[in-house]
């Protein structure tokens, strides 16, 4: 048992101590006032006493009315459970739970009846309708809902629903609320938990919003066992139907305490890293941050002698300053693994995590800022001071700055590495993956580069083909061209060796492994540094990537030098991406274009779906690359040589329902290739202005990449800048050593040197 | 002699009579003092007086001062001339007097002698250097340049430096003032007028850039033949290497007045229609705005007796608020003809033109709405006004209106109508083009659709395929695929027939020929409307299209009804293209999409740029194609039969430099049509938030469109709504008679209306 899982039981001894001693525990009565989950009564009466002085609380209740006062003027419909998601019957049901919730907390703050009594006879509604319903008849999800095609659905519309009955609750008689906990609350409730074992014990975001379900209906219905179940994990009963196993990684069948339920412990204990990292990735984290922090709120409102929010040492502050860092200074959240773009930071699920962590931990105005720009609050506590704190100007900006992640519940399972430099307004920022796989909505792509520049993104991650909730695009959910394209390596900034992707595609295999750091070092002034290796994705190959991000006053901004070395005693293609975004401004290499027609390049694990737009070769030593975003100009300067092939390609192929994205690619092919290095520079330069038809540095300032060494241990890159000036980068391949002393003879002259990186500017 | 010419004559009369005599001519020390062109001393002292106080003011010093200040420490270049656009000797004469005219400002507002010492070095090399230089060694202009391979950069050179030079006069010397007055100053204005006779004198935006050059000089000068010259034009030498003939539409010689020189008032006649709607089109409306404006206000400071802001009924005046209607509500000018996307009311020519015309005219405070948009002002006292009362808070919302604009300069050929619905935060503007060719940088389409929605393009005009200043692209000229692409008629939403441009892509017929106003109604509440008539882009077809954008409080959001009726004997086949925006998400008709291979829609005339990239047919008497755009979506219902073809497309074949955008679109193809009626509707519906994950409306509320009735007078189209209402829309083809009463049997009921128009709800 490890130090979380000793905490854990003290917890249990605890809280049972509690419930056993009337003395010491929190107030029977008091733990009875509602509301007591999120809102409380001293959160509602802050925000009642105020209104009209605070723009977050009243943009908040705006949207609010806007949203509910026309579902007040519609005939309510509880239809019986028959559509997938984007469907009828689940669009009304979650339309149902969306419009509750409002009404519920417009009540608290309005005090208007019509909202109360809205939310009683939706209550009334269901008391009726859910003990008549069993198992969603869609059966496409191996945990299936009764509202909805998948639990999860269910969990999501408990969480909403309990709240907007912690809200009511004094409105409804004895008899009302005795009939709706026994035939709504108990009843999901359970469902959801010994009726759902196999995903409420789950480690996943879908197994934490069923844990948050339970626990919050435990706490309005002042039901321990509930409780319990929410925080430990529910027996699992093996024969139910819906005990499934799918899972990768499942720590409840591969060992970890096979016997021992689950819960939401075990999903802190396990889900986020020591930095704070959610396995998944940033998309996933932003999904999943919400129940997390609903259910820790809930606790400290009612049990607060578990200090839930020190637990693990403060994990659940750390899950939120993460989530914030793991965004583009535009608050993107980076689209690694299955992720849909343009979610951000002011994404519900963050204003209310932002609005827990104010409430609960010291008050920090650079989170006011992210406030300012989510526009809302939640009403709570927390959020009354955030709405209250950035009225009085009290807001900080916020710093996005480097870092580097670890992954895996002991952080040790690979990791992020971010460089950035620059203002919030300016700023570059360059993210290189190496983590596990990420459970289920995982991608298999190992060192992969995502760049961002100026607010804009330079080089993408796909992320996922999915139009969420667009009915039209096969009811919302993932598309095949998830699993064809989006997952496939090819759709990513890393390399492909002979046109497979990493792992072969295989979860079970990529389950097993992770990306192992070399070095990472944010603390010269003059370069940040991430540098990382893959040894399982391919079988007998071993690659090494590294990036500097490179700052100098010599330079009129940053660039990032890319060395990716790949060993290898067999030959084999190597396909290294750039899917870059932007409009082709110059091609430095000789190359065709193809101008009547169009093939895909290639038949197989994403390349069926790539258009072969045009194809280079060169007889320099290296190839330049230029494209426009945004009015500034990006340029790839590679070293290539004979064996070097320069593709440009546009996504589109194969995609008989339009579900891809037309984005470009350039693309690096290294043919026969046996240890082999990529060594290339991504450059800002220059401007184009669209008012004023001015052009500044069309061509950039690297005048010259070449490799001037390269041994077993060692690789040196010579950069010849614009005025003569030379850059000279050493990175040292075997020994990561930081105090380590190296020493080298190049071109006759001996260089001498600590640690595993080198950079000097020699004019 | 129009009433205009009489007024010309008027006031050369005026002016040769104050020249004639002292007493009433504005005092010659007044004339001499300096600066006074835009800049007065006045205006100056204003500035200087109220520094720190006014953040357009210390923006707009801030801005120069980053521009010139790193310039000052380079050593200056004056080269010998030999690059075309983009080159180095162009660049650098052109950074040349971008960097004088603002050290000469800066030097009149801060007073540090760095920059008057900057501008005179400048300026004494500029003496040295032009008189040794010939005409422009790159011979590609058909009206050279001497230090750029134009004579409208040596023009655009000239009215920066003159500026400039107005602005250090009193720090020069004697004997320096005189080197540089008659070896740069006259020597250019003399290059300029009688040197450059051809385009001097030209109807055309490069001839008043000239004009400007020639006129500011001559006041700077005190030489009142260069004024003259400016404002009536010089006389034409035929046996100048300068003088070609190349121009269409050119009024010197075309026996409007062929040996009447032409000048300054003769491009305020024929440029701008009635309304201010400049010929070219409004990216180029942009472009003269200035020198036009420079000019005038010239004219003003030095002979306020013309009067020349009251000339053509204000026509200065009109010029911009014309060119601001011009605009989409983020700014942007609308594309057609040659244009570069991105062009915008922010641009230092409209920067210029509204300080100058706050000045002239009473003030409109909604000008400074726009002036805030720009963070900038000119240092005149207009721009101090601006400045001022923008600090103060006087601004009021811009607003956007539906308008129709006259083209030509009696406003009667063709024209173009802008229907506008909503407030500006979230507007819907349909326009349509009418007008006559537009000169050289006109294009072939007419009754061309534009539109806009939610502050985005939704149906588009390419625009230009150029990237101005971008010297890797051809040197930011006009690219190949200017002509073979964007001027070709398939680039446009208008009708093709037979895959052939209107008018035969001749420029020759395209200028004799305009389309006619068919009607124009911007007063009803439910609906606006436009209607025109094009008889001579196609021999022996008539084509007539009238857009109503059409609103209710039924309908959650307006919708543009589309009736496009083409009259032919023979039959053709009629391509109608809709260059969306956005990412399919509905097709509602069988389509088979071209999955592993592409290939040109067809070989000429723009479709050889087109891949064709899937294809469909309908059983259905209606097809739909729904796409998102910046989470709203767009549908098109199109009234189809069994000749029906849907073609989906994207732009880039045969491209081999990538220089087309890979935009896509979605044409109908009606196959052998004689008489045929498009009845078509775009319709913007629903939403999809990113950060909430909520999609509404996905299918939008037109559920039937069809033609109830249709006969040689009359078409009849019935619009079932979702909620079962029924829209009735009947127009008169042949009768645009606002009083004449119609009546029409259809369905057994007798309609009765009167005007061209009816629209009925029947629900």
């Amino acid at each position: 048992m490890n130090i979380f899982g000793k905490f854990r039981l003290f917890q249990i001894v605890i809280l049972t101590m509690l419930i056993l001693s009337c003395e010491n525990k929190v107030d029977k009565k008091e733990q009875l006032s509602h509301p007591n989950l999120i809102s409380t009564i001293k959160g509602i009466e802050l925000i009642k006493e105020n209104l009209g002085k605070y723009p977050l609380i009243d943009n908040s209740i705006k949207e609010m009315k806007d949203y509910v006062d026309p579902e007040l003027l519609k005939e309510i419909d509880l239809p019986i459970p028959v559509d997938p998601s984007g469907g009828y019957t689940h669009e009304k049901h979650k339309r149902n739970y969306l419009t509750m919730y409002r009404a519920g907390m417009l009540y608290q703050v309005l005090g208007e009846e019509k909202y109360s009594n809205y939310v009683k006879e939706m209550l009334l509604g269901y008391a009726e309708l859910i003990p008549t319903i069993e198992l969603h008849p869609n059966d496409k999800s191996y945990s299936p809902g009764k509202l909805f095609w998948q639990a999860l659905n269910d969990a999501m519309w408990m969480v909403h629903v309990i709240q907007s009955y912690d809200c009511v609750y004094h409105t409804l008689s004895e008899n009302e609320r005795s009939l709706i906990e026994k035939d709504v609350l108990k009843a999901m409730a359970d469902f959801l938990s010994i009726g759902s074992p196999k995903m409420f014990n789950r480690i996943h975001n879908h197994g934490i919003w069923l844990n948050a379900a339970v626990g919050l209906t435990g706490y309005t219905l002042n039901d321990q066992e509930l409780i319990d179940r929410a925080l430990n994990g529910a027996e699992i009963d093996k024969t139910l139907k819906t005990f499934k196993t799918v899972d990768y990684n499942d720590l409840a069948l591969k060992g970890f305490n096979p016997d021992r339920p689950a819960g939401y412990y075990m999903q802190l204990d396990n889900l986020f890293s020591p930095d704070g990292f959610f396995t998944e990735g940033p998309y996933y984290q932003r999904f999943s941050i919400w129940p997390f922090m609903l259910f820790a709120q809930a606790i400290e409102n009612n049990d607060p002698n578990i200090k839930i929010f020190e637990y693990r040492d403060s994990i659940l502050k750390k899950a939120l300053y993460t989530a914030l860092q793991l965004t583009n200074t535009d608050g993107s959240f980076f689209p690694f693994n299955d992720a849909l773009k343009g979610m951000d930071f002011t994404s519900p699920e963050l204003t209310l995590a932002l609005d827990i962590v104010y409430q609960n931990y010291p008050e920090d105005p650079k989170l006011l800022d992210i406030a300012t720009k989510q526009g809302q609050v939640v009403f709570s506590e927390g959020g009354f001071n955030v709405a209250k704190q950035v009225s009085e100007n009290k807001a900080k900006p916020f710093k996005w700055k480097p870092i580097n992640l670890g992954d895996g519940a002991d952080g040790k399972k690979g990791g992020v590495g971010i460089l950035r430099h620059g203002p919030s307004s300016d700023q570059m920022c360059q993210i290189m993956r190496y983590t596990s796989h990420g459970l289920a909505h995982g991608h298999y792509d190992k060192l992969t580069q995502l760049l961002y520049d100026n607010g804009n993104e330079i080089l993408q991650d796909y992320g996922a083909a999915r139009w969420v909730a667009v009915i039209t695009k096969r009811g919302g959910r993932y598309l095949p061209e998830n699993t064809t394209w989006a997952k496939q390596t090819i759709a990513h900034n890393t390399i492909v060796v002979d046109e497979k992707s990493q792992f072969n595609g295989d979860i079970n295999v990529s389950s097993e492994h992770h990306s192992e750091l070399y070095f990472y070092d944010d603390s010269s002034p003059n370069y940040q540094i991430i540098s990382a290796k893959e040894q399982n994705a391919y079988p007998g190959i071993e690659m090494h990537r590294t990036f500097a991000m490179i700052t100098d006053p010599k330079l009129k901004k940053p660039f990032v030098l890319d060395i990716f070395n790949v060993k290898s005693e067999s030959k084999h293609q190597l396909d290294l991406p750039f899917h870059y975004f932007g409009e082709i401004m110059n091609i430095s290499f000789s190359h065709k274009v193809m101008t009547d027609q169009l093939k895909p390049l290639g038949d197989a694990n994403g390349y069926q779906h790539l258009w072969l737009l045009g194809k280079g070769k060169t007889a320099e030593v290296q190839a330049k690359f230029t494209w426009l975003n945004e009015g500034r100009f990006y340029t790839i300067t590679t070293v290539t040589n004979k064996n070097t092939e320069l593709l440009l390609c546009k996504l589109g192929a194969n995609d008989p329902e339009f579900n891809l994205r037309p984005d470009p690619s350039f693309i690096i092919r290294q043919k026969e290739a046996g240890n082999h290095t990529f060594v290339s520079i991504v450059e800002p330069h220059g401007s184009k202005s669209l008012t004023r038809e001015i052009v500044t540095n069309p061509y950039g300032d690297i005048k010259k990449l070449k490799v001037a060494y390269q041994d077993e241990n060692y690789i040196v890159a010579d950069i010849l800048l614009v005025e003569d000036t030379n850059l000279r980068v050493v990175l040292s391949l075997n020994d990561n050593n930081v105090s380590k002393a190296h020493s080298l003879i190049i071109d006759g002259e001996t260089l001498k040197w600590q640690g595993p990186y080198l950079q000097q500017f020699d004019k």
